[in-house]
């Protein structure tokens, strides 16, 4: 073999062989085969795909090439969720202690906000003292003591992804669907769970915007996770205006507390019940996803979801004080609050722009270097349908940094339509994805 | 700017501008811009090429990464020609001289073999002594004073074209018209020529077989050429059989002697009277191509033309004494014939599969560091609609090394055709291209 051949295969749009998959893969990590063979090779990956065997290799390659974590001594079946990303999701925070309070272990390797997206990691630091670092051992001792587990991503995990992830980043190769479903799915697979819940975004405030590239996306992550003998489902998810009230670290941590006491967001815990009873069904304790969304509700109203959380957070290191008093919080040193000058109702937000507004108050990186201000944050007082008088706050901006939040609120009256005449909810799940293909997904009432 | 940006633009199929060309180039031959990032900017040019414009652009880019002669205090219009290679391919080794002694100053940078087919300057240096190293001074000095100068590419010249065409010969993308047609023009545009005439050979002997693809480049190249000011006509000629009867270096050295004598090998003089014709009208000592062509004809006949030949060899260190003499060159140590086994008239030849047979041979490389035998090669004793009879000679082979006539001897079998009917001669070129676009090509009769 020789790694121009393969590329030439790859280029041809022909369809490489395991062995050659895992010839070319494991030669890059030992650094016998250099980046600019392996970028290359990517390039012609974006623009010639792979078949849903590739894929599966692929992963399954770049999966070899850590440890992987063995969990079979911890009792039920394990059940995590990933995310694509979005502008305000917090959901993992609220449904990750949710299903475990249902009795479904949950082992969860989260990621930074990336771009204009927020990343549960970032989150979960802004509380004082968690710590997200553990090593896999101490992973495997939370999860096998609490039910719950809440960590990065660790150096022993799928090192080939990462090497192969920056070289990614920096050679225009990112957006090809094979490349992140054996991304995603690499990492997921080695955490030692069971089966796997997928909320797919789509939509401006996704990475993916167009509907069609987010449906293969689903499908390519859902046939990976198949063939590598795991139950998952993939949800696909509007990211159409931001997911709750909350853009940005404390304020998502605070937003969720409340969810977790009971507030109902409706889009926000729309999307937490299904992806939970998912979870919570996919975990063997219910005989159906609504059935699994009773018992996260449950969940939530006995208080047992917000216990666990509590649980979780002081047994990685958190002072779990600042949920309970959220006034002790350090605030932010600048706060503004951006006015409607006119009538009407929210007709559409641009969602992907205020992602990007909230990382330039400092609740995200534009470098890999950046510092995160946990404090910065947009608080949108309305949303989509929501009536509005001239007068009323419409969003409340907080930071830290000088200068930042008035060129903010400016920026944001631009990402905000207001129309005349009041758009109707609309559902916030469209579809679900599983072996078999892809359906409507209708959610059922729950109130 | 930066490199992932014009990376993105690329592979979204845009154009980038001449800036963005010259900042990327630029930054590749400082060192600024690695490698991986390069050779992704050529996969995706590969999927998506490039506007004329972003063509001439980079051409333009490469030439000026390094020196470009100026010939300017050379009188007369300066000439040269290209071919984008092929098996047998002698052409330039009678032209130059020919052109040259009809008053046409001809500056030739050649290159050496690459892959299944040969190079001018192995041919050259065949001749015992002759020097194709010549330094930009140099070179100068000879055409200033010979009206001729034959030499191989210098450090000095587009230092931009050979880094970039290391990468791409091992990222697999050197198969993409834009980037061929830039490598190529670079380095000629910097000789110090004013007009060139290019042979685009199509055919299984060529590097590219699909006739389409033979066009699309050689209107590539004029564009590129017509771009720099420059005028250029390109011949779309056909490799579907070996250009002449030797195949290697000497033998083709002592072919093309033959013909510069006078001696008629139909294909080979109507391809070599053809560009040279055009060369002479493009230098502007005729009044058409059909005119050169007669000049050409009598630099042959008077001997003049033979006469450049010894006056160039003898200039730049070689032995003539050898062309006059041939039974004075070092004999091969093994010669074997390839008999015909049946009657009947030659149909076809595997063209590339006996350039590569050639190699094995010794007559080419496999590697860039392999040494060349100047005694190996194939002496073909038919060509396409010769009547065969068994018994007869159809292939003359000859090398140095051991072991390795017969099995070529018994390959070579594979690579003739023998059929029961007659095919009737075809014309060598197919068609003209020049700025206007692409002609049918009818060759003139001369005799």
């Amino acid at each position: 073999m020789n790694p121009v051949e393969l590329i030439h295969k790859k280029r041809a749009g022909g369809a490489l062989t395991r062995q050659e998959i895992s010839w070319l893969l494991d030669g890059y990590v030992a650094g016998r085969i250099p980046d600019y063979q392996m970028s290359a090779f990517l390039m012609a990956v974006f623009f010639r795909g792979m078949t849903e065997e590739e894929s599966s290799a692929f992963t399954d390659v770049m999966l070899h090439s850590g440890v992987m974590v063995d969990l079979s001594d911890v009792p039920g079946i394990k059940v995590d969720k990933h995310s694509t990303g979005g502008v305000g999701d917090k959901v993992s925070l609220i449904l990750a202690p949710m299903v475990a309070a249902c009795g479904v272990p949950v082992p969860m390797i989260s990621g930074r906000g990336l771009g204009h997206t927020g990343g549960t990691l970032d989150k979960l630091e802004s509380i004082p003292g968690f710590r997200t670092n553990l090593s896999v051992e101490e992973y495997h001792k939370v999860i096998a003591e609490t039910g719950l587990v809440l960590i990065g991503p660790t150096a022993e995990i799928a090192p080939a992804d990462r090497k192969m992830y920056a070289l990614r980043d920096v050679t225009g190769t990112v957006e090809s669907i094979p490349l992140i479903a054996g991304s995603i799915m690499s990492k997921k697979l080695a955490e030692g769970i069971d089966a796997l819940v997928l909320d797919v975004k789509t939509g401006d405030g996704a990475f993916m915007k167009k509907y069609e590239d987010t449906v293969a996306l689903a499908k390519a992550l859902v046939a990976i996770g198949t063939h590598a003998g795991k139950r998952v489902v993939a949800f696909l998810t509007e990211m159409d205006q931001p997911l709750g009230f909350t853009i940005g670290n404390w304020v998502e941590v605070l937003e969720s507390v409340e969810c977790l006491r009971g507030k109902n967001v409706p889009d926000l815990m729309e999307v937490t019940y299904v992806l939970g009873g998912a979870m919570v069904w996919l975990g063997g304790k219910a005989r159906s996803i609504e059935e699994g969304m009773k018992q996260c509700r449950s969940a939530i109203w006995s208080g047992l979801a917000y216990q666990k959380f509590l649980e979780v957070v002081r047994r990685q290191g958190g002072d779990a004080g600042y949920l309970e008093q959220p006034e002790r919080y350090r605030k932010p040193r600048h706060r503004v609050d951006l006015i409607s000058k006119q009538n009407g109702y929210i007709e559409s937000f641009a969602t992907r722009n205020i992602g990007v507004l909230a990382t330039e108050l400092g609740a995200g990186r534009q470098k890999a270097a950046d510092v995160i201000d946990p404090t910065a944050g947009i608080v949108l007082k309305k949303k989509t349908g929501d009536r509005v008088r001239t007068g009323d706050v419409l969003v409340e901006i907080m930071a830290d940094r000088d200068a930042v939040v008035e060129r903010v609120r400016d920026e944001l009256a631009g990402c905000i339509t207001i129309g005349q005449t009041q758009v109707p909810p609309q559902p916030r799940i469209r579809a679900i994805v599983d072996s078999e293909g892809i359906k409507p997904w209708s959610t059922p009432q729950l109130y």
